[in-house]
């Protein structure tokens, strides 16, 4: 198998382990174990686990957001954003993504190199956020009044915030009913003509 | 001392340490040292740690309900009350309050019982927050259009999450520019006389 292919393995095996065992139980064993190899592979691409981690929050971070931005390119009305994001957001849980991300930002605290490496990423989401909602609100009464940076900061507090919450409340009904308020409100704003 | 004094004693070393020290590091030993009193006592006023735990999860969200329900009680404009939020959320902060709670939550994922009491807070703040948005919107015409439960579930995410990313984002800029943007916008909704 190619050096790339090998490295890909270890980091997706690092975020199934992060996401169904959580931070303090992500050992290079229980990792080699998830994705079927010698722990030994893991430091032949990385010199360290807080090495693994910092490229782990990098290449989950890359994955989603081409993801997020295909899907959401060409969008033309906020019902069909919506939609869209709900859509990712089922992705984002079935292939643990935020819950490894959400396990790393909690480890940042105690290490440098990772909250260095979250800062970044977390910049790159609410830079994303920022320019959807600003194609969203644009030519619209609403894009003088919405402070779109802030709020778009919001929203990813917001979406990390949600994933703590959902930990605990198995059924997740919560973003689910957030999504069809979202949905509703989007369909107003539709209607009213407002893009 | 009184029972209740030395049990309300051993609440707020644990919210300190919670918050100093995460909640790996929250052994009998470190809440004992952190409140000056011997690890015995804890187990004389609970169970186990989980039993604290819990308790510890109601005692600091309803200290903190407490002040924001009488900090926010009879604002009568948007500006005014993103000023007491604001100050709200510094006495958070320098109390350990938004962190320890941060590391309940996280540590629920293995505590049923803890999960259950914060799944109990987390809709106690929910319902705080629909009731100050209710009262914000009322009489307004954006009452018919807000979905105000729904925006008072995404708020509590949002102030979950903003306290897990300002743990790596030292000089805590984010949540200082985000109430700056909300005073801004709440500005503009006062002078158009919304409501």
């Amino acid at each position: 198998m190619a050096r790339a292919q090998t490295r890909d393995r270890v980091l997706r095996a690092t975020v199934r382990t992060l996401a169904s065992q959580g931070y303090a139980r992500t050992t290079a064993r229980a990792i080699a174990r998830t994705g079927g190899f010698a722990p030994g592979v893991i430091y032949y691409h990385f010199t360290d686990l807080d090495d693994l981690f910092a490229a782990t929050a990098r290449f989950t971070s890359q994955a989603r957001l081409e993801r997020y931005r295909a899907e959401t390119d060409g969008v033309t009305g906020a019902v069909e954003l919506v939609r869209r994001l709900r859509r990712l957001y089922a992705e984002d849980g079935a292939e643990g993504h935020i819950a490894a991300v959400q396990e790393l930002v909690a480890a940042a605290t105690s290490s440098t190199r990772l909250a260095e490496q979250i800062r970044a990423e977390t910049a790159r989401w609410q830079d994303f956020a920022e320019t959807v909602l600003r194609g969203l609100l644009a030519n619209t009464p609403l894009a003088a009044l919405v402070p779109a940076r802030e709020l778009a900061v919001a929203a990813v507090a917001a979406y990390l915030g949600m994933e703590m919450l959902s930990h605990i409340d198995a059924d997740h009904t919560t973003p689910a009913a957030l999504f069809d308020a979202a949905e509703r409100a989007a369909a107003l704003a539709d209607s009213l003509h407002l893009r």
